[in-house]
């Protein structure tokens, strides 16, 4: 998969780019990422990349002329792709969409700054836009890392066996349940016994009862969207807890 | 403000940090920013940061002694902080988060890796856990950057008159109006006439508009929580967007 990266910032992406898992999966040759300087593509003496908006106001806008030129050289470079502008004005960018873009060999991701881009530059070379989050960032080059990182390791054989992507929060809509690892006495609090237990059928029930308890506690909306099997059900049912997520199910159906 | 960023991969943030507007806050003292390796508080002639969950599974889990005595270190060298742990079963981050977070002197960022940290750490240690959003990175680096970025911009001084962070997407509840610069006519698009017009009064009702419309098709769940002025709501009435925004206001109340 080729990730091109176009920032008027190409240094900030050196290091992240550089470590962990984007690293390995370079040199594994499983993804390729180029960054390209969008003032590289600047049309004036100044290297210009933004104006002042028309009908005034503060602040200054990415060139529309100059944009289109950065990603016409990507994809002269790399092929067609799929132009996703990072910005807060965007789609929600969450695990299903991350799922969606792992499908896709080639993306071009452009990183807005300042006020923003140019409204035409958006509506003529841009296929999606996309928010990582409500808050607001000083440019999409950290929105950028994230998108690369997130399908990087949805990506086959990037992660080992021992971190498979399918047992990620969101990857069926609950949150993980706690986790407990040596020392097995910490400032004064064990373990809870269950887990020395050996018994294979009650941890699980164990894990999935504290995931669904502290989905409920802490992002209840995520439940509309879960299936849970007959097993299950029956297990919530025994704890008092069906009612309540059919209640939350209902609601948002 | 002081940032204390604990992470096994400290290299991992640096060019981030040395750029841009993060770069400019450091150099003119506005905040300080320091990362603190996790694995120099390692307890075993292995520097383990890790162990295997109790209970079984695959993958590692962090060790609550080792993630302690990073903690510990980064109040003994900048007082006190505030300790967030980055996780995805944290609460949502929000600009409104940020701006909570930009009233502190001095937050202390945890940066959660593989299966997640000793849940003892974060019942013990950890002050607030934040997500921020829903889907799975490979570990808390980028979310901390997020932070530390989203934050420092919100410190007085820090933005110009030129990017004051008032104007931004999320400030009100909104999302931005579409902007416009030179060239006038780009791929055969020309501008919007109004913006010529130097009727403020006129470029100004319709970007609050542009603003409302693009809002209501995009993320309709933001408006629920925008209050207009008299002024506004009569402009709203005139172009029969008044209706469809009360029942959205009303829905979620």
């Amino acid at each position: 998969m080729i990730f091109d990266i176009l920032t008027i910032f190409p240094e900030l992406l050196d290091s992240p780019l550089n470590e962990s898992i984007l690293r390995r999966a370079r040199e594994q040759g499983q993804i390729r990422i180029e960054t390209t300087d969008i003032r590289d593509f600047a049309l004036d003496k100044h290297s210009s990349t933004d104006d002042r908006p028309f009908g005034g106001g503060e602040g200054m806008v990415m060139k529309a002329d100059v944009l289109q030129g950065a990603v016409n050289h990507a994809r002269e470079q790399n092929g067609p792709g799929r132009v996703i502008l990072l910005s807060p004005q965007g789609r929600a960018y969450t695990q299903a969409v991350a799922e969606e873009l792992s499908q896709q060999e080639h993306l071009i991701l452009v990183c807005g700054r300042y006020e923003g881009v140019d409204e035409r530059f958006r509506a003529t070379c841009v296929d999606e836009e996309l928010s990582i989050g409500d808050y607001i960032l000083t440019g999409g080059e950290l929105a950028a890392m994230i998108i690369v990182d997130s399908v990087t390791r949805l990506l086959p054989g990037v992660l080992g066996c021992a971190d498979s992507a399918e047992r990620d929060t969101f990857s069926r809509g609950l949150l993980k349940h706690p986790q407990y690892t040596r020392p097995r006495v910490f400032e004064g609090q064990d373990i809870p016994e269950v887990l020395l237990s050996g018994n294979h059928a009650r941890i699980d029930e164990f894990r999935f009862l504290a995931s669904v308890r502290q989905t409920l506690e802490r992002r209840p909306e995520l439940l509309a969207g879960v299936s849970f099997s007959a097993a299950e059900v029956k297990v919530l049912k025994q704890h008092g807890l069906h009612g309540q997520i059919m209640a939350l199910q209902s609601e948002s159906a």
